[in-house]
């Protein structure tokens, strides 16, 4: 039986790597990493340097990411990717030395991230670990100096792709975005809501925008797209506050 | 003006502690801390070992949490409280040296804490640095190695008092709930959810219990009580998910 640490390492900001996470990095046998792509090779770079400052010392082994088949529908077509993902992994680890293979999550193992999906695949079923890590909702209200909540107040966390669908959620307060690459904001109502959004957050290319959703739709949408082009890539996600609330 | 920071220092786990949060600590000229109360006197040890660790040697200043006014209504009781507290600091801060002042926060400052909105009403208006930290999200989902979402789902992080109130938000898959002294999971029918339950997360005292929600109800309100009479007082939270989900 293998033993995966699934290692939480924050938004990109080496300084949100916390003591668990370098002590967990230290007793790994082995650490496996996805050979960097052409667009993201600063968040490989990162990794390793994360390694490094924990003082990790256990092999590095690489996997290539799969395609994901465009055929598919959308739940089928993930179904398929993380069955593919783990057959690779299993490749990768059949030669490792007797341990725990650890895996860097970029924020947190548990929020719409694979890499449980995928490890919980691996047969013989493995024993998980999961260490906590930052997250971008946490990045990105520390960068706004604002509340997750109102007083007493609930939070939705949700996609894009349900707020697009799906509208604001009855009775909704608060809500949280993430893996929108739509800017999906721009189909409510902008009198309606304040919005505080944020991309490579806690990295030196971070970028913030606030305000009235009207006010600041346009300039969100030139900031992510100009960003884009930029870093070949992006990660960002915003916060939405109804103003009644 | 004072520059106030707001550091998360994690659930209760000194290995929480993220190297932002240490070289946050270093960099104030006060700490600012409350006087222990006879029941979390443990808690007060953590908070130290936390500050030594990071190698802070700035003076630390405790102030008095007041009571609260039981004869107010819920908000303005909150209110009147947090007045009394920014009150109280600005008493405590009189005599600092030029410099930050600097709060320790458990879990992360943007999630279901006065803190922040304390530091907002002190006069004249300090500029708020806030330091992300592992959440009880993160801590409660880490030990129980489960997905904060289901895939592409939603989850909605809430309160016991509005769970209690306002029953199940229509239509959501996953709901946290936070700052629970009454249990309020049992309000809920229990053959339709699912239930993962912890306490002290990531402190040795950690406990845990997961199930389906009608056959694990009794032991999590026993284990609560009893955990809670051991150490004379708690802080816990649970995930739920609907089992149609």
């Amino acid at each position: 039986m293998t033993d995966v640490l699934l290692i939480g390492v924050g938004t990109g900001n080496p300084a949100h790597v916390t003591r668990e996470a370098q002590d967990a990095l230290r007793s790994a046998a082995l650490i496996l990493v996805p050979r960097k792509g052409p667009d993201k090779s600063d968040l490989a770079e990162l990794r390793h340097q994360i390694i490094a400052e924990a003082g990790a010392t256990a092999p590095i082994v690489a996997f290539d990411y799969p395609e994901r088949d465009p055929a598919l529908p959308y739940l089928e077509r993930v179904e398929a990717w993380h069955d593919e993902i783990a057959h690779r992994w299993t490749t990768a680890i059949a030669q490792a030395p007797k341990g725990s293979i650890a895996l860097l999550v970029w924020g947190d193992p548990s929020l719409y991230d694979s890499t449980l999906r995928i490890a919980r695949r691996l047969n013989p079923k493995p024993t998980i670990r999961m260490i906590p890590g930052i997250t971008s909702l946490q990045a990105l209200t520390a960068a706004h100096a604002i509340p997750f909540n109102t007083l007493g107040g609930a939070v939705t966390v949700s996609t894009g792709r349900r707020l697009r669908e799906e509208g604001w959620p009855d009775g909704a307060e608060t809500m949280v975005v993430l893996l929108d690459g739509d800017c999906s904001f721009q189909t409510l109502p902008g009198d309606q809501f304040d919005i505080w959004w944020g991309a490579f957050l806690g990295m030196p290319e971070q970028v913030l925008c606030a305000g009235r959703l009207k006010d600041v739709t346009d300039r969100i949408v030139a900031l992510r797209t100009e960003a884009r082009a930029d870093h070949g890539w992006i990660m960002d996600t915003y916060l939405l506050r109804h103003r009644s609330g």
